[in-house]
């Protein structure tokens, strides 16, 4: 299966950045959105094709062009997901891959399988990367550089599906991983569910304590990068806590506990149980990659 | 008073980069480390001269050089930093300033003014810069660019002396502000202090959720930079919390309550309460000036 042209629903900061990789991967984008100016904004980039359209107009004609499209990205809030498809897919090409870029991933399979015509074969999809800015002005064409890309396939996905939405996500220069909806929920909810939930009540926490004191011009890196996803879109959060709050929760009580565990060990001074949480937390991030291998391992001393 | 030479006692990440900013910004910079082949190194460099000395040598000649510096920094974790002073105050300069980088400082402050010789002026000083990563080979000569640098007069510091450090520290090019010992703890225990046991306790979390799994591949930026400082130095960390436990254990409640509301709004799906929460934390970082201001104000729609 070639794929020529891509349709990319919603131009925000994900679905901008993709239609501009995938423009420069040398994939046609046909751009949809609901924000005229957006669409002006990237005709005039040069990324997307002259069949992109509005998708508030309820000119048949027009939703009839996504028929040109091998791949569609829904690259919405995952709640907004489900009605647009509704009102969209009737108009689908037979054979497109349809797949998204929301955040939670068993919501859409069990709430699309029903909004999607025969012959449409859907996949989830969950870039991970993103920004805290909203919106087309902050969507880079590098966004996707080596940042992992999550593809969760519905029960009847083809393998040959699977494997053209693997190379797509291979062009735009992400990794693609395939795992189930429910592992995808149930480990991002670790991942990145719950240092949302901490640095939103962090930020959130901090505010009240320097209302009016006007000390947060003495914050450091540390709490900069901390709370810096903390002004990520209201919106896309809402729909991911309502419809993955149940991992969310059970991470969240986790985390408390840990958090207790660190407490108790400073207000009573013991050393030991500071050093051995320390130490959990260097190795989680030493095997995440995150921290750089050269640097002397203090923690360990 | 005029510098002309500065001692730097510790050249680890904060210390190697007060001596490289230091020098860069043309004060002469003695160096003073345990360690022969960090001394070296800095030496080869060219950033520190070569009356530098190993302080593990109990050569009183030696120590007797520390008289030729007109300003004293003490880089090393908050509680190394008393029996060290005990050792090299009595050959310190009369009328030099002392100061330390410490990340606390009224244990410094209550400890210190026992242990500097008469005629010496000690200013507890805390630049909000650093690195989760240790060691001079990790220091940077823009290491404190742009950076705030606070000070904490000792009871009789003078308003000369004070000046003096202010200058020093804005040759550097970072931004110096005046305010108390007490004021400082209670406020990095927020900004600082807070930040660092949130990381390190997710980042922990994390570790044991995942362990075995191998699914840390999939994290992208947010967990990255939410847990970036939990690789920060154990030592470094475990003289905070000893020597500002009352401060950080306040500061831990707050957050425990803010984290509970949140977790109660997402396990009721109450969406108001939700976007409260993410409104206070967002308004924080937007009064902090940590979000660009030109991004959609996407929470308050």
């Amino acid at each position: 299966m070639n794929i020529e042209k891509a349709a990319v629903v919603g131009l925000g900061v994900i679905g901008g950045s993709l239609a501009k990789a995938l423009n420069a991967a040398g994939v046609e984008v046909m751009g949809i959105d609901m924000d005229d100016k957006t669409l002006l904004k990237a005709r005039k980039d040069g990324v997307i094709s002259p069949d992109s359209f509005n998708i508030n107009c309820d000119d048949e004609k027009q939703l009839e062009l996504l028929k040109k499209a091998d791949v569609v990205f829904l690259a919405l809030p995952v709640m907004e997901i489900v009605p647009v498809a509704k009102k969209i897919s009737p108009f689908f090409k037979k054979g497109a891959i349809v797949t998204d870029t929301g955040s939670t991933k068993r919501f859409l399979l069990n709430s699309l399988s029903f909004e999607l015509t025969k012959g449409v074969k859907f996949i989830g999809g969950h870039p991970m990367a993103g920004s805290e800015k909203s919106g087309y002005e902050h969507s880079r064409k590098d966004l996707f550089q080596n940042a992992p890309y999550i593809l969760t396939p519905a029960p009847g996905s083809s393998e040959e599906s699977i494997d053209v939405l693997k190379k797509i996500v291979s062009k735009i220069g992400a990794i693609p991983y395939v795992i189930t909806a429910e592992e995808h929920d149930r480990i991002i909810a670790a991942l990145s569910h719950l240092p949302q939930v901490v640095a939103t009540s962090l930020a959130a926490t901090v505010g009240e304590l320097e209302e009016g004191g006007e000390w947060l011009k003495l914050a450091g890196r540390g709490f900069k990068d901390t709370t810096r996803i903390a002004a990520s879109s209201f919106k896309m959060w809402r729909d991911v806590f309502i419809t993955n709050g149940d991992e969310i929760i059970k991470v969240i009580r986790l985390f408390e506990k840990k958090l207790r565990e660190l407490a108790e060990a400073i207000e009573s001074k013991d050393e030991g149980r500071i050093r051995k949480i320390f130490c959990e937390a260097k190795k989680c991030i030493e095997r995440g990659g995150i921290c750089g291998r050269g640097h002397r391992r203090e923690n360990e001393d």
